[in-house]
């Protein structure tokens, strides 16, 4: 099933994608909800970014380019890295460059939606906590991380969290391939089975650490083939069970001008 | 003004700290609000964190011993953090020492709330969406620092973001002291006009890269003294002006085994 969220006359509501549009629901999502009477076509709404998480976790570069490059056993201390709500932004809203640099870079990722409040899982507990799986593209700008190693600053200009289409919550991670194109040419396209953290382990680790809640999202890593975008650029993020993040680079002064 | 969140007859509500005792407020504390008819003595009511932030944000070692030593220009690129809303937690709850460490640090910290959405503020328009100024304990292991610079597991342990007790909204925040006693024993005492990057230039320099919301936190660093506690001990941060954050560190085997 589906779920976006969409602003309909003025309002934020749920809902699921069917194939004769957007059935709204009431109730919460990730415990007791129910079909309202209504239909949206898709014209008349605008989607948002599908949740809108207590927080947001990134993973540095957790990808290899083939299996036989995948490491015998999982680090120790993967490096996990915050992203602020105030960076997230739905499917077509503008990417903003920041002032004083040309250029970005983009990464298509595999999000996990939390759905039950999850405390040191065990592997095999944590698709239990899981509600579903979205897009994520984690927009990043290495000019600002600091000569020590932190990135926060790099990862957390408004706009760099685009989040979407849609939660679908009946994905099986392990399969799935993580793709992305620019301008429409392929530049990522791995399949999950190249993490070097694997999701289920990701999410038991980081659980042992912190309570993880509804809403929550863990974008999982990005594979190998991110770069610099600039102004103009379209960004899509796709899995094809789930569907298209697509995005525009816009630069802040563009943005002042017009 | 202090204002404190409490949890009174199962229900969480904002009021207003005066002698007689804690008279509850309705409405927004950021926006309009008014008093209620009630009074509540303390013993009656459990203080809380005295927010709920969207983001907490810290700032990297900012304090130096003595004015000499303040550097002529503040730091392109301070370096920057998020602390999780999950580990937050209110005075006199117990931090809990992640399993298999026996030691973890405390950091006593002054500590901003927004009150007015902040985008690009210049360091003169800071102080107008400042709601006001509570106390922040940054408890950190650095054990789980990663060797790449990465601090984010060892600032997000569940428990390690104490804040409290009040918030104070008629404080001058150039013109205190932050201090800590560990077991009673005076481990920190520095003004704040020995931070590097100074709060106004601080809070104007992260509006440039992301909105901060109102009740949003900066924690604004930690005087030299912090070190390491252990099971038992109880830390309390203080600034004079707003009040003692007094928690107690505990072992999470002895959490399980009580």
């Amino acid at each position: 099933m589906k779920f976006a969220r969409f602003r309909y006359n003025h309002s934020e509501q749920y809902g699921v994608v069917t194939e004769e549009g957007i059935k709204p629901v009431t109730g919460n999502i990730f415990d007791e909800w129910e079909f309202t009477e209504d239909l949206h076509s898709f014209e008349n709404v605008e989607i948002l970014a599908p949740v809108s998480p207590g927080k947001v976790i990134g993973i540095g570069a957790n990808y290899v380019a083939s299996k036989g490059e995948l490491p015998d056993t999982v680090p120790d201390l993967p490096v996990f890295f915050f992203k602020p709500n105030s960076s997230i932004i739905g499917p077509e809203q503008d990417v903003v460059i920041p002032d004083e640099i040309e250029k970005i870079k983009f990464e298509s990722e595999l999000a996990v939606v939390i759905g039950k409040e999850a405390k040191n899982l065990s592997k095999d507990q944590v698709l239990d906590h899981v509600f579903g799986y979205t897009l994520g593209n984690d927009v990043t700008a290495p000019q600002f991380f600091h000569e020590d190693g932190h990135w926060t600053v790099g990862k957390s200009f408004d706009t760099f969290t685009p989040l979407g289409p849609v939660v679908e919550t009946e994905l099986d991670p392990l399969k799935v391939r993580v793709r992305a194109e620019v301008n429409g040419e392929v530049k990522q396209n791995s399949p999950t089975e190249l993490m070097i953290v694997p999701l289920k382990e990701m999410i038991a680790y980081l659980s042992t650490v912190m309570t993880l809640n509804p809403g929550d999202v863990i974008l999982t890593g990005s594979p190998l083939g991110a770069h610099f975008v600039k102004e103009g650029d379209v960004i899509e993020c796709k899995v094809d069970e789930i569907g298209t993040l697509r995005n525009t680079t816009v630069n802040s002064q563009t943005l002042v001008s017009s």
